[in-house]
């Protein structure tokens, strides 16, 4: 098998739309993604890149993806990448696809001097879990993640809105 | 009690430092800061800024801080803001400062067409979990958070760099 992990330009939108969809259903919620291709290609291949996605093939055949964004913390002083999706399909794992994927993305962060590389993995997902412990993944699991979506953060906004106007 | 929130400037990185290492102090975590001015003007204030920042100012005074940062989201397709810090000054709590400068997050998450935003809290931080949950917040307690920093993070990088030299 002859892997190759190069990144991903706009001309990959579409397949990395379809890695997204197949996370999705791993993951149970399958009818989760609004992405479409013109948001890939606007938001991660634009002057201001809000994400950077890596592509496996294993044999010129598209294996998996990994895809991360910077992120900042006032105790390192630095950056960090923050690991967003990392999907290996069906038919490639077991091969070290993910692992040579997750480590192109610690390559990356060694690269520019990111100190932590960070990202989510669902609770009852024990074959991740147990990958990500063996890599020396450190759980956080004092801290819990709140979201504001929606009507919520809809609220919260006109409220300064309207604080401002006065 | 005149409010003001505004944007930071890399005039202001010695008192966004003093107010981190003020919030690492609250999050009984004091000597966790390595950051220094000089990380926080070329990380926050360069040509591609890793960070934002909004100050709260009462009658003159630094009452307070939200810093924040983009995301991605493969899900909705667009960019979100992830609040790294909030954190309000003993002196000035219980005086809506907190939800000014959350709100004032929130609309720019608003302005920019930011679907998500997110940020983590301690477990044991009751009374930021009351607030987040009163602004409408989710608590997204399936997911854990991973991180890989120091020696781990430098193995895997290092592992990927053997790999593609071969």
């Amino acid at each position: 098998m002859a892997l190759l992990i190069r990144k991903a330009t706009a001309a990959d939108a579409p397949q990395i739309l379809a890695f997204i969809h197949a996370l999705a259903e791993y993951e149970k919620a399958p009818d989760a993604v609004e992405a479409t291709v013109a948001d890939l290609v606007r938001e991660g291949f634009g002057p201001t890149p809000r994400f950077h996605c890596l592509l496996a093939e294993s044999d010129d055949q598209p294996a998996g993806y990994a895809l991360y964004f910077h992120t900042y913390s006032t105790w390192t002083g630095h950056p960090g990448l923050h690991l967003e999706d990392l999907f290996v399909l069906p038919e490639f794992r077991g091969k070290g696809v993910g692992k040579a994927l997750i480590a192109a993305v610690a390559a990356r962060a060694r690269a520019e001097d990111c100190r932590r590389l960070e990202w989510a993995v669902l609770d009852w997902n024990q074959p991740a879990i147990d990958f990500y412990r063996s890599l020396g993944g450190e759980f956080l699991d004092e801290w819990r993640t709140v979201r504001l979506t929606g009507p919520a953060l809809e609220t919260l906004a006109t409220r300064q809105t309207a604080e401002e106007k006065q």
